[in-house]
């Protein structure tokens, strides 16, 4: 029996690797797995997958090689002997922009091409609308994968340099965990009060929706550098009134500690002469390293 | 001449205030103004407010005396002397839940109405659509007043106990510094990796704009105290992948300082033995008064 598209090997199976796999399959695509535990595939393989007994006839079963794996080190190791020669590797494991670029080089030495992955998803949300899965590196590569990819969730090619997609990954889950963090914060507070936090869910979330429209104007403001004009709150005013959350926060019986860095931070920029200015200057001092203090 | 609708006083003239009586002004309201210098009310005269020599003459003058000073040591201060028995005080200074309480019993005491309030917006943003204002405290002053205080901007009754709208303000904006702070970090992430920040941006409000609907899901569980059921992540793997946000901040030359914290916290949630639930448990180390750790 013939099956249509394209062949692909899913190197990993983990809770994502599996759910990789499975968004292959139901696409119709013939999917060879493998992992370095055995135990992983038995749900897949009733689905259709192949199982590889090795990585090496993992890799000689699909031009397109999908990694998914604990980290880049074992990344390295696994595929350490293993022909990839003429192969496409599709890194999705959790790594570093400098472990990407590593990686590209690497493979490109073995006759691979290289695209370097990060999944914004969920496995559960791995197949759907939700899943937003960035790529860079080899471009032609990329093209001519893309729609076989676009199976796991929307693809975003970001460019050439290997290691934008897990910048742009840990850019955006920095972001996320700032929005979580601060989500936290502001539910143990209004909690202490006893306001529930169902309650002021629906007010914080549309609050959070107005504030974040404010984002393209300190995206100008830093890719400018100027922090000076057009301010409408300055640094100053807010760096003054700032302390008043950490002082309730303690005074309704919360830790604080989430609000203090970016305390610390105002107060270093105001002190550096940066009062009249924006909030967003305080990316200067976010972007002078640790050893120049 | 008769002046349509209700006299109001303004306390208060800096930016914010003369924002408040300028949207008095601007619906027709007859408005007297004061404030503790003289000279800050001169285009609110020209533009027909009456100003008072006095806070007295000021208090005597209308039946609403919006206030909108310093801080609520200087609300103390200043009102201190003055009859304000059959008059509504609605304070739209910054303050704390307590301070709120305490307020609304002096005044209830001298003959007053009291309603607490917290402006959500910035002064260029009263009297738009923008504008957010919450209140809290005695409910049928606010009734009657509800269609006056309209022209500033939203206006949502949070209670009866005056110190809600001072909680929820301070939430609102805990939960704003979580997403700037987290912004910021994020451009300073992608720009050391050469992505500029209105390139970044578009990704970042729509990733944000995702993420933020896990929210109400955040508030079931801290609301019920179950982080355990329905888990997709888990704060354990969570915890594992953080301090690759670390390194790679620093490996990119920033500062992680923003981070830290976070970090922190879930490896001491994780620590606790609740590794294998939700992020949001880390709500309970946040209840957890500092004394106590």
């Amino acid at each position: 029996m013939e099956t249509p598209g394209t062949n692909v090997a899913v190197l990993g199976l983990g809770a994502m690797g599996q759910a990789l796999a499975a968004a292959f399959l139901g696409a119709g695509h013939r999917t060879t797995v493998w992992n370095r535990t055995t135990g992983k595939a038995k749900s897949l393989v009733e689905g259709g997958a192949h199982e590889a007994a090795t990585v090496e006839q993992a890799v000689a079963a699909a031009p397109l090689v999908v990694v998914c794996l604990l980290d880049n080190a074992v990344v390295t190791d696994v595929l350490a002997g293993t022909d990839v020669a003429g192969r496409t590797v599709v890194n999705l494991t959790n790594g570093t922009p400098r472990q990407a670029r590593e990686l590209a080089e690497s493979f490109a030495c073995r006759g691979a091409e290289y695209v370097d992955g990060g999944i914004m998803a969920v496995p559960p949300g791995i197949g759907t609308d939700q899943a937003l899965l960035l790529y860079s590196g080899s471009q032609p590569a990329f093209d001519r994968y893309r729609d076989t990819l676009a199976v796991l969730g929307t693809p975003q090619f970001l460019g050439t340099e290997p290691g934008l997609a897990a910048l742009s990954d840990l850019a955006l889950l920095t972001g996320m965990y700032g929005l979580f963090g601060g989500a936290l914060q502001a539910f143990a507070l209004a909690g202490s009060g006893g306001v529930a936090a169902r309650d002021f869910v629906p007010m914080l979330q549309q609050w959070l929706a107005a504030m974040a429209t404010n984002l393209p104007r300190f995206a100008e403001e830093i890719d400018t550098g100027d922090y000076a004009t057009g301010v409408v709150s300055n640094l100053a005013m807010q760096a003054a009134a700032f302390p008043n959350l950490i002082h309730v926060s303690r005074e309704q019986g919360l830790r604080p500690d989430l609000l203090m860095p970016l305390h610390a931070l105002m107060t270093e920029r105001v002190a550096g002469g940066h009062g009249a200015e924006d909030f967003t200057g305080i990316v200067e001092l976010i972007r002078t390293p640790e050893e120049n203090k």
